[in-house]
């Protein structure tokens, strides 16, 4: 999209704040005033219960949520995201946190260095390998996870471990040590959230036609199924405030938090233990953080990128920049708060500054209500986290995949039951699934050979060089295996480019074919495929504009392919019982299915 | 290729020697047998020069040469192929055998053992991986490095070390230092055996209609020429005999090798050393086996994959199953013998009972020839060696990518510059480089847009799952940056199947052109893709079997792309000066080339 004027385009697009800054007007200051406001309300309690989810002191929820409002209301382009921690990166930060900020700073640190390195060295295209089937399948095991994982502090269990399987056996096997008071308010709060949340999704917009208490009672209606976190966890905290005062206290409490700021300075890079100095390569290889700085920076960026989308202003470049600032900084927790995102873009913010006003309102309870965030029971803050994951699971993917491609259902279950193992090793195993799926598909591409005087191969996709060994057994074996044995057109069409390593297989088979006394012709060449196979200078090379040209060059005037077996050959085994090469069908069809015109083969 | 009945295919598959032996006849003894000679006259020279590339003890070379033949008699299919160490082979292991055999059998061992395991899982397609550069540019540096591995024994220098660079900076800082005894029989020795090679390749084929004086003379010459790594070693080994018995000796002797063989047994997964035992895992360990047991097993099967079809007769399963039992059974060294195999095709080997011949012959040598050994020069097998790897080196392959495809430069100096390092280092990065290479062109596929009234969009190969991004990112700034926007036509001719990461993807580009008040219109798909859109349900989903159609259908009845505008778009980086995508050209083509029908833009 064009900048906004013509002049320094540079500067306008690494400070993007020069786009709308000069034409900024009060009406557009009262709109994003009430935004910052709203998301603000949704950002503290979240702040917090996403500290808890990545295992750290509550506070560090709340530092992490103003630096990137503020650094992206002056670096960013997409006025609808809000920077901040997500119940996803919460989640993979936990696994390298050890209740130890220090290790989640160091790890928000290296990850934005890798981040920025990535968008320097123009490593953008590797968010696109990781398909959506992984996507899936760690979101939905995230929700599980993470909800599970809340299940303790809205029972009120102590000391329940961090591993999934064994939070399941543990908070199963003491579930009659349950709490009542946290268990009642829990599944309370639960259930007001989720009533707000109906009321809000069922609400009908309201229009500028209405009479004015109609508008009012809706922005009501609306602003508190909003802030509905804040409405909650500040109900519970009063609730909490009056057993204090009565005396007794039937609730888990969230104690103390420090008051104020930390002190604004680089990550440390080695630690002090009780009885020496962990060093910086101890704490990356203590803290095991190999596999999540290749995670952690790819799923911050993809999370960026994904909601950015959504909402329709993609800047990719823009959005890395301000993650990776917030997290240079020291800022752990990090990047992108899809709710208050949806908030942003809901209630009418107009530019980026509504970001200002939401880090004004983190930085003045930091300043001002830690003393008050005492009282909030643990119990709500897992009501909390529970209502904001669990829409994350997406049961309906799986009857999907099966309806609509069931090969893509195997990253799926890879990344999904590997996520309950560890997060980040599911990410990985399904990114390498895919990967190896496609790279499959590639080596193996559909070939369909058409039998009659002269044989008529034609490759259903791109020829790239894993595939040309496959090709050259389905064309022997067919051209050679008949009496007598009958020359080949290659139909080449759908061969968009080609690489050595094809050339080569080609002059091969050529030469191959030609000790029998048979030719082997082109057609329909692309002319880049062409320019490669002219000056790879190929000896008795024939090219043909079409079929049919080739079939009478060979001595087939009226050559056409017989009808009668159509068949679609799927190379897969070395070979059959007879040792020569089998040719399965392609997974996802089964036989008698139409490919491309041509019936499906045995 | 049909087997020869019908009877028991699986047994006949297994057991290939049922094949053949049925029908043995004595004509077909006559010529094994004397195929069976020439090959063992070429074998047994090459087996102790081999040794000598792979750092071990001279006889070890032939121990690995003879179970190969007998077991490839029953296994095997290929009549030419002769199992054996081959130069590359012995390189190979020469990085791990620290001129310790019992390291050498173990890797071996185990790489017979992946080698079966590839068979079992079917994972034969992994070779398919290996691309030409990746195999030259190997190649060409493993000639490189051999050779000048020998330099040290043709000029009998002594204490040079391995690894390439250090052996180059020696040599020539202690080059004078040469043994001149050395240096004049190995130069005479290579000169001799460049004379006979030449001679070999210019000799006319003898007809059956020449007299019987011409066709004895004929063989005669044949033979020596084949023959000439033994008479090259036979006749210096007389030389340094003469020089014995004169009491002096100039030359540096092979030395005395034992008679017989070992005992037949498995290899030691432990080692005894001089105060503890090496344990198996500290074995591999030490030996750091990890990626020598990644490259060694691929570039065995690699190897007799490539001679069994450059000689005609591909039946790679069998191959692999032959390899396997020769080391399964603990012979080091291994696979295949190029010359030998080239040997046999030209001396009219009619089945693989010749290579029971080789076989004897070289355990004959053991039993009875290991005291002559004694006397070969080592310079004169440094010549044997040298003469036989030279022809690797490939300089054309350069200049040839340089015309054919300048992008397969790079794996091929990747492979060919880290070769100098690490032989296996240098394969793998190479295969990685390949591997990326092709990953990327997959996720940026040629995409041509053509204006008009209506944007047409023509993908140039298939669309897999990491081209998505880059797809719709070309789509929508083109339709929507446009003012009025236009709708777009998707021509999908070449698309043959599609993943649900692509249906998510189409169906959110459709909803985003929808929120605009386009359409999204596909032509010309194949009936895999149309059934599995249809089966996502995709709304608004309108499908048209031509262009015209579609052109028809969204309200441009005469509707064709403008012709006088046509690009070609590569889409490569995120986003270009003004934050909009950037088109790049392909790396392979230049400005104003053609490429199918369209001319390349900028």
């Amino acid at each position: 999209m064009p900048a906004a004027g013509p002049r320094c385009p540079g500067v306008r697009r690494r400070l993007p704040v020069l786009r709308w800054l000069p034409s900024y007007s009060l009406a557009w200051l009262q709109l994003d005033l009430m935004a910052g406001l709203t998301v603000g309300l949704t950002v503290v309690p979240q702040a917090l219960a996403y500290a808890e989810v990545a295992g750290l002191p509550l506070q560090y929820g709340l530092y992490s949520s103003f630096m990137g409002c503020f650094v992206y209301c002056f670096l960013g382009t997409a006025k609808d995201v809000t920077l901040g921690p997500t119940a996803i990166m919460s989640l993979l930060v936990s696994s390298y946190a050890f209740h130890e900020p220090v290790y989640a700073v160091l790890l928000t640190f290296l990850s934005g260095c890798i981040q920025l390195a990535m968008g320097l060295l123009h490593l953008g295209f590797l968010l696109d390998f990781i398909s959506c089937p992984v996507i899936k399948g760690f979101t939905s095991a995230a929700s599980i996870t993470i909800s599970f994982n809340q299940v303790k502090n809205l029972l009120g269990l102590q000391g329940i471990p961090r591993q999934f399987f064994l939070q399941v056996y543990e908070t199963l096997r003491r579930i009659g040590e349950t709490r009542v008071g946290d268990a009642v308010l829990g599944l309370a709060c639960l259930a007001v959230l989720a009533g707000l949340r109906a009321m809000k999704n069922s609400l009908p917009r309201a229009s500028r036609g209405e009479p004015l208490a109609a508008r009012v009672s809706y922005l009501i209606v609306w602003t508190s199924a909003t802030a509905r976190n804040a409405l909650v966890v500040l109900f519970a905290g009063l609730v909490a405030y009056s057993f204090q005062v009565m005396g007794s206290q039937p609730l888990t409490l969230t104690g103390s938090i420090p008051r104020g700021l930390p002190a604004f300075r680089l990550p440390r890079f080695s630690m002090d233990a009780p009885n020496s100095t962990i060093s910086f390569r101890n704490m990356v290889e203590v803290g095991d953080m190999g596999v999540g700085l290749a995670v952690v920076p790819l799923m911050g960026l993809l999370e960026t990128v994904a909601i950015a989308k959504a909402f329709g202003t993609a800047a990719p470049g823009s959005c890395a920049g301000g993650g990776v600032s917030a997290e240079g900084l020291g800022v752990p927790g990090r990047v992108l708060f899809p709710w208050g995102t949806a908030v942003n873009a809901q209630s009418g913010v107009c530019t980026p500054a509504g970001g200002l006003v939401t880090g004004a309102l983190v930085l003045l309870s930091l300043a001002y209500l830690t003393s008050l965030f005492y009282y909030i029971p643990k119990a709500a803050l897992a009501a909390v986290i529970i209502s904001a994951v669990v829409p994350m699971f997406d049961a309906g993917i799986f009857r999907t995949l099966w309806r609509v491609k069931r090969l893509d259902l195997v990253p799926l279950c890879v990344t999904f039951l590997l996520c309950f193992w560890e997060v980040q090793y599911g990410i990985v195993a399904g990114v390498l699934v895919s990967g190896i799926l496609l790279l499959y598909s590639i080596a193996r591409p559909p070939i369909k050979v058409s039998e009659g005087d002269v044989l008529l191969v034609q490759l259903g996709s791109n020829l790239h060089f894993p595939a040309m060994e496959c090709l050259r057994d389905a064309i022997c074996s067919h051209a050679l295996a008949a009496f007598p044995p009958r020359s080949v057109i290659l139909d080449c069409c759908h061969i968009s480019s080609i690489d050595y390593t094809v050339v080569v297989g080609l002059a091969e088979l050529q030469q191959e074919l030609g000790k029998h006394g048979l030719s082997l012709a082109f057609c329909s060449l692309q002319d880049p495929v062409l320019q490669v196979l002219l000056a790879a200078d190929l000896e008795g090379f024939q090219h043909f504009p079409s079929r049919e040209e080739a079939g009478e060059a060979l001595g087939f005037p009226g050559f056409s392919p017989r009808v009668g077996v159509p068949r679609l050959l799927w190379c897969g085994a070395l070979e059959d019982e007879d040792g020569g090469p089998t040719f399965i069908r392609p997974p996802q069809l089964q036989c008698g299915e139409l490919w491309g015109g041509w019936l499906l083969g045995r």
